[in-house]
């Protein structure tokens, strides 16, 4: 067929998120590298093997991987591994399993969540803890909640520091609580943190460990910590719908991401480093000409108040989302292929729209 | 870290799995191709659209299309949009969904399966008929079939006639049943039909749209062609789990299966015919060996009896899955990059084991 | 055996719950009546149809019933008969369904609960726009609301009038929003607002028309006006395990509640008259004695504020719960067989002890 | 209203289901015996603990219950604490749980039954086994059988005996399987049997043991003697719907089927053994007739061989149920209430009509 759909019309690259951008160079050599002959199907592959060996070497811990397909079913799928049928999730009215995941937390899992306003898309030890308290209130008469979730960095890209997490943990063993970290972009927050993913890791039993926000394609992993949990588990992978057939396409993206640059620095440390550094020179930038900047920058997601008129033209621009009307907030989120030419595109068509 | 596995021990072709392939040169040709600056995200990117167009062209019918992940997933998105919690589906005893999903339909979506025993993977209007008369004697007791699901296809690498299908639509009309096919692998029974997609696809309401199995990585879809279910069919997506962020990779996987090549041939039928016919080839020789074929040979399955002694060096030499033991029978599958030499290898080596 | 538990030890009556109430002696007269020879089951036999034909001409419009046999599974069936899987429900997060289910709203339905934060157990037609606003806003990613469940008289015993009623359903018209009212105390709201029950049904689709909170046993109900939900009721009924196989004993109670009195008074409207006479008795008591009373006395509950001792002594002592601690409120409600000398013994019991 | 339905006519007794009779006398006497002044609510009243003592007496093991209201809530009940979504279920393909209760397992536990084929309702270890070994083979890609559930008597009225059930908790234990009865008419096994409840209870995890199809009514309970699945149990049961807010109506029941008549033998037993001699009755005459009996007559359910004509005529006087059509064979039970000259009625009517 003849194609009315000009496809070369190579995209800009914007900051409207992070799942615009591609296929990081490294990662798509990988699944080229891995295209060789046939392979064992659903895992069994000698790549996944390999990338559980290197999951082995950062995490420093006993652990089961599922390789998974998206977001919200990795975070789905943490869930109905934990849960039984009464028990609820605490979590921040924030947190994407929250609001962002079509209730498929509901749907699937049959799971109820109990959640914490915050402004800042973190939730505290004592938040959860009064939480649990006004929840067991009623006993059989209401869930029993049975796991936190969290965003590590959170939806509004502020970061738990080490303290926070021990914190958590700590209400979390003295109720009897499951943790999960919802990590689709926990290398932001390790970078900004300046600490290894397995110093975040070491406080979880469930650990969403993103690909596709930081340059793969279809390639997310659940990592599982609590050997309480580990009996079914394959099982109940692919009853989650999350088994992919041809997962070394999926493990070497990991491997990709694990491996070292020649400054001896895993690609995902670079990447995480390159988009924070972004995002903290446009918050500056937009700081410099007097807006009012929403959340702390701490990795790659800047809010910013710009008014009614900047916001609508900045959205219909393509440049990014407005969050909020009233006041106009703009959401920005820097990706791994973003660059300096492009902030600095953002920021002259900001002072040329002043 | 230093890598104990030997990832240059490039692996041989063997007929265990059609998933056991990797990805054909001109998929990931597409994929490289369409990996330039950002895109919208969640299917709204121009390549899916594009893809759309293929579809409407090939398959000339209103229809909504859901690019998805996986073939188990697909499925149960399928059943998801289309039943209620009472109703159920009519199905081979043998179809994936029944036998190898492992209960993602009863858990996902909470519907029961009603099985039709079969020898060949298929099942007839008569049958369906039948047990729509029994599953519906006990009245709001029982669950309501709704939906009847066929693989074509089919587990046993057999293929419904335009007649048969046209036979199964009737029966559904008249008992105002829904038609699911799931379509892992219907590529190769067209080829073997002679016929369009859309000549088999007129007499569904939602066909499993494979990929995967043809070439493709992670990268499944389903077509809802009864509009009774267009509306909300976006939400059901996400909430199934299906929903690929970048979705521009998985569609142009599909625009590369779609295209025609110089001799006009789009690639798929390329593939599904070059695998159908090695399929023969590899009937015939053990045939002419003297084995007893169990299944006709219409695709790229071949079930064959070839007793315990074969059937078990076969399955640790990895060339195939033992199906059945007492008799022992075993069971070949072409993909898309085995050739007439893998073939070769094959039958040499059975020939030097009888 | 020898009972090691007095069973003669007769109860005292308090004002826990209307659930401590037994069963009136008008409805046991009932199950005694209709316990002659066989009847066909499920709903089947004549008593039933009797009850229906009652219902008939009290609700005056096209409905179908579904006994029922708990309020929980009450609510849940007409959850589960009105929403697709990625449909949500809007309601005070002091409902019924959100609080005090157990999650069943989620894991039998599988639906999401988006509250409304409410200080009287009330929500308001603006409240339930800005709601359905802020969570449309994500569009697919988010569930699509679908229906608006309020308690008639709500969990604090005040009651919707009837122009609320109005604005709710004007607003749920105008965004394409079911209505469900859970009714387990409709009848102290009719009293109250001195209506006929038909005057608060005509607004919704669905209404819980409880049983045993007013003097019946194991014997609830619930009526769909909404003929787009008849096809498949009969299934859905028991699919989620609310059918009773000995219907006239369910059915009958209702006869009872309906039947009139000598001064031409259906039961339930003696009954609920005699319970917000009382229940009006004790705040106005407690008024005098200087105690501030939390929410408007519109129906058979009370709550009130009466410090930590008191408030100790009286659920110890068995009169009451304890709702909220600091400042400390305390919970009575009335059944149908308390009497103005319960009130007496309970304001004197508080008078010895201020 | 005037009521436009007879209710004075009083129905004759018939063999249609014994879910056709009413409640017997003595349970209504306890129903109207407890019916004194307020009782905690939720099973936490002093009846229920009676019935639980009781329970231990007839038990002696280590249990929990959990009373319900009808037979599908309670068998759903037990799957829904026994298994977790990857989980299935083995049973005869008669079962219950399989034919006639609208999907509810699959639609509220979300678990896959996998059946085997039974001309008599009962399986045997050996079938367990081989089912076993067949649902297995797929490994992960299938459910993971967890549960085998019989019931005891069968849908056929046939009964197992000790030796079998034995034998079925060997292979149980053997293969990690749980095990569940279905005791709806436990009674009128344990009377076939002449062996006490506990007698058949001692090999089972579960026990759904029936009330309402012996007498009572709305009452129905589960009992759990695997210490593994007490922990949240009284979550579970209000989760499923089945909690009942006045219980003691329950459980006072159990308490009219326990006592010991005058001669020192329980209810339970009196009814069961009237209704085992009834339906032996009636078997005879119908073989003395040249009627086929179809099914062994073990408890209170007789499946004959009649002829269309005599099939047809019993159905439409309300005598019974045609089973089965090519051939004609229809099915009787017997209830509590049913007496020798109602048995002697139906003799006649079909000497009348040969």
């Amino acid at each position: 067929m003849s194609n009315p759909i000009d496809l070369n019309d190579s995209s800009k690259r914007y900051f409207k998120s992070d799942n615009y951008a591609g296929i990081h160079p490294n990662l798509l050599a990988k699944i080229t590298a891995v295209n060789i002959g046939h392979e064992s199907s659903y895992g069994a592959d000698k790549y996944t093997k390999y990338a559980e060996l290197c999951f082995q070497e950062v995490f420093n811990r006993e652990f089961r991987v599922a390789f998974t397909l998206n977001g919200t079913g990795t975070n789905v799928l943490a869930l109905k591994i934990a849960l039984k049928p009464h028990e609820s999730v605490i979590s921040a009215n924030t947190a994407h399993i929250n609001t962002n995941e079509t209730g498929a937390p509901e749907s699937v899992v049959g799971c109820k969540i109990l959640t914490i306003n915050t402004e800042n898309g973190k939730i505290t030890a004592e938040q959860i803890k009064s939480k649990y308290i006004e929840a067991t209130a009623f006993g059989r008469h209401a869930t029993h909640p049975k796991l936190v979730s969290i965003t590590q960095c959170t939806e509004f890209g502020t970061v738990y520091d080490l303290l926070e997490l021990k914190q958590i943990r700590k209400v979390c063993d003295e109720l009897n609580l499951l943790l999960h970290i919802d990590g689709c972009r926990i290398y932001n927050a390790a970078s900004f943190l300046n600490v290894d993913l397995g110093q975040i890791a070491v406080f979880t039993d469930f650990l969403s460990l993103g690909g596709t926000k930081l340059g793969a394609i279809m390639a997310e992993s659940l990592l599982i910590f609590n050997s309480s949990f580990f009996d079914g588990l394959e099982y109940l992978h692919k009853n989650t719908l999350q088994l992919n057939s041809k997962n070394r396409f999926v493990a070497s993206q990991y491997l990709g991401l694990f491996e070292n640059n020649a400054q001896n620095k895993p690609l995902w440390l670079e990447l995480a480093e390159h988009e924070n550094k972004l995002a903290h020179l446009i918050g500056q930038e937009l700081s410099n000409l007097g807006f009012k900047i929403i959340q702390k920058v701490e990795s790659n997601h800047i809010f910013v108040e710009v008014g009614e008129k900047i916001a609508k033209l900045l959205e219909s621009s393509g440049y990014c989302y407005i969050w909020t009307q009233n006041p106009f907030v703009v959401r920005f989120v820097v990706s791994f292929d973003n660059t300096e030419s492009d902030v600095g595109d953002l920021i002259t068509f900001i002072k040329n729209n002043i």
